[in-house]
């Protein structure tokens, strides 16, 4: 929010491809909570078709209500990996996206997108395997007639989203890891997985959760009663 | 809305066949465009299952809150290829459809139902591959104690729907042709259509829409900048 | 509401099994027509993957926005054929469940999970088939801070849930069935679909509800006019 | 919905003025009763400010997300004793209209103005007496790119509304009486009003309702039960 | 829930009248603290004018959607010092209440209306000072076909409301307090209240709630830091 | 959101206070659209009581749902002048804020509360002039249990606010400037209201925005016709 309208930034330092991978495996729930619950957009944004588990380096984009212009501006920016982030400058549903500009986005190597708003040709994007996560599905086609900014740091559903940072979404929603936390974040992620296995099967065993983590204690001393 | 309730109309004019099924083809979102952006429901409309792509002609029905009873009467006015376009007169998300009245409207040879409210079995109503759009999936019974209108102009989902209207339907959303607009509309969707195999091919090649449209010169014309 | 917070109620009288479970095989339209069209959920509730209908015995817990530390505590009570059914204080859509606590649940018999607030996990949840119906899908973890209580009587989604209660649960959403009334309620619900078949065979051979159902004197009597 | 866009129409039947005054006096809760129930727009729509009603005769106007040109294209077309009623093309909550707006339409005769969108400067347009009912505050402004039409028939919140309809809109919403209609609804109107003191009367000398409207009766042959 | 629908219940047991009057001096936010925050209605609840505060025994009564024939019928039940809590069995904005109803339980002494729908004629309603609190404001008029039933348990915006319980609404919201603890409630909240004055002398002269609540240690304890 | 929970930074730089105060006098719409229409909070934030306009510098905090605590943290480091704007880590309507709090932070020269979740006591806040822009009002009371932070950039309503930044509030919204753009956007919004008296006069008289403006041939061009 803090650039002018109007410019796109051709150079941004983008999080470090391994580590963005590596995001991707654990999952947004995962990725979450280690990086401490912070980060996690509203959890009106909602995958278009199920199933998919993506990370990428985010592109960003702002837009104006029903003018999609700026689309086109930053498919040029697009690498390899990328995930392009979209906000608009005002609550919109219409439909900003459809089957030629994944095409295009694609084409470019963009793994996905996240956008504030609404999306179209649903059914072509599930076909062609280009997952997105909006706030709406709407036929509702957009001028371009205004210009936004490409590359500068935006508000997208609740969260900031800096060009460069990594973006994890499958089922659960989207969250966001700063570059500069990208690191730390995905070894704290490995850190909580490795420990989920021996918990899962524990849990599958019949032990509870009362016992596992020891809560009996704490949870009398806060004043829980048995009644029968 | 501007015919009093009580009445059913049996006589309407539906858009010619051949164009309603041609528009069908084309789908939501290319169809609205071709319209220049009109008709378009509310994207709180889905269908109750995805993969579905319909047309077909309108007959419609203005229901009270609560209350089906004029389901049964718009089903004696369903003739094969038609889709039921229903609206209610107040906010309600009540079940006000389900298995037993699908067996029916498909036996009169109905394609479909659009509903501004809700419906149930919907597991059954897939099944039976009777697709529905509605705003809300609720187990709701009706009553069946007050008369709405058959065939008179309805709003629904934020749509004016005359009998005999286009109706497509799809994962995108519902829109609605007006018959007087059906074949102008179908000849510019054919249009939009025989272009957009070329500019995927395109797209898919890795030409940009900067480029495709010519849009770089416009873009700096209106201020854009670009910085390193 | 009628109980303290902090309180576990171990002995709960349960609805007959085999009367849950032959709830369970009608499906919630019919058992919400059966009761009187009392006892169904918001229609916000949506289940996190379809397909699944599902009957059991409720075992109830509120907690507190935010807090999932009662979820630990009501799986001890949970015996086989048991739902549990989750409520919170004041609006929330935190994911309060995901894979592990889904696990420890179905150690423990648990049928599946009715929950006001949000869950995570939804595709591993999907992967070992625990049903959940929820307001929301949220990677947003929660705290274990303050008591609530479990098998108190609880407002879920609108619904009021005594532990012991019969839950049935569907693609059409959810009801609750009161224990008192599971048997005379599992009766209605037999006798409306030992109907059904019938009236389906009619309503496929082209009979119109309007004279299976006699309709046409009352609307001639209301006043229903036919024009053409 | 059935005109192209473009358009704007310059002239209309307006609903006489004397019958557009009187429904004014009845209020929305009394003039939607006589007209059958139909007609009332969404209740998202909240005046601005309480305490006003007001009628008049609709001068449509169509636009699009984000862009109020065509507000100054309706301007023209007011007069004296009309009320502005817009939609637009899709959902939109942008500020179209604030005090600047508000002073041109005033001085060309305007009482008012609908509109599903936003409004902004609502506390100088109190501080003008010029009223708004909208489903949305904000300071949101808009773009002047795209043409819409004027005078044609547009959904406005829900509402069909034809130009030179009866607007009639108070602290309890909106409804539109068409032109058509407006004469024989406010003899209806005028006939409940007519029957209210005398009910009024009654109820605050203590009868009932189900003595005065001798609902005992038919509440008994519904099935009706008084218990201890 | 848990009563079959089509009965009134007579004689039901109210809460004392002098604990019931000085719930409503203390307000619904000291109220909810004081029952240990359970028992309140979703903030979607507001009143129709503001500046009110009331409380009252519930008299309750359960409706349909689009009817409001159950009004008529609860209001012989009121006795002076009741408020009158309406649930209705789905999701319903309809407006069930104006100035009439309003006339007739005022003149059987209710204090007031509570209403999980919408009410019209709110300007009347103000002026006879008759306060309501609903989720919706709607001139749609509802029918008199369906039984409900009164005096029976209810879930009312998500709070458990049973005959004879305490009511308190004011601006901040609507709470329940059960008959069965009206008196340690307002013993609570009296203690609450007693301590509010000498903490907002001393926050007005600059006490921080950090010195005046001890919470630093705690706050350094969790791991708080300060930095510069 | 890119700085580790549980910090407080003491030292901020706050945007100057003449320009502060000045871009008060403005309001929210002005500065928006001196602003180049960006930084406003999305329009659910609205005042608890209207006829306010407020500017101050943002002193931020970030809590958990449910979870107050660090209300009594950030209220040691407000300043005369400024503004305290909270967010909540999800979504939440609870009640963090009362009347005790607000007798704090106006001794602590706080001019007002920006908060995306809400609060309660709304009666007395109004009494005391205490101004609160907020998405709820309930009564619904919080936990002291988990840190957040204080003067952190954070994420509020759809805005992102650097502590520092100027806030600037009213009926129309809430609007946030950069402490950085604070002096440019006062200059271009004082050049707003210069010419705006110029207009007002010129359309009270009747001038037209079509003439005012020169819309006629741009929308001839566009291709607006004139029918009758």
């Amino acid at each position: 929010m803090h650039y002018p309208l109007g410019t796109v930034k051709r150079n941004i330092v983008r999080a470090d491809k391994a580590v963005t991978d590596q995001l991707g495996q654990y999952g947004v729930a995962t990725v979450h909570e280690a990086m401490g619950r912070l980060g996690l957009m509203h959890t009106i944004m909602r995958p278009i078709y199920k199933g998919v588990r993506v990370s990428g380096t985010a592109v960003t984009v702002l837009l104006h209500p029903g003018d999609n212009w700026m689309m086109h501006v930053v498919a040029e920016q697009i690498q390899p990996g990328d995930i392009v982030v979209a906000a608009i400058t005002a609550d919109c549903t219409d439909g900003y996206f459809g089957d030629l500009l994944a095409t295009s986005f694609k084409a470019r190597g963009a793994r996905g997108l996240i956008i504030d708003a609404g999306v179209r040709d649903v059914r072509e994007l599930q076909a062609m395997d280009f997952p997105v996560w909006s706030k709406a599905i709407s036929a509702k086609g957009t001028i371009k007639a205004t210009l936004g900014s490409v590359n500068i740091p935006i508000v997208c559903a609740g969260a900031l989203v800096n060009p460069g940072d990594v973006v994890v979404a499958d089922d659960d929603g989207v969250v966001i890891v700063p570059a500069a936390w990208a690191e730390k974040t995905a070894d704290a992620a490995e850190k909580r997985e490795s420990f989920e296995g021996e918990k899962r099967a524990k849990f599958a065993a019949g032990v509870l959760g009362l016992d596992l983590y020891n809560m009996r204690e704490p949870l009398a001393k806060a004043g829980l009663r048995y009644i029968d």
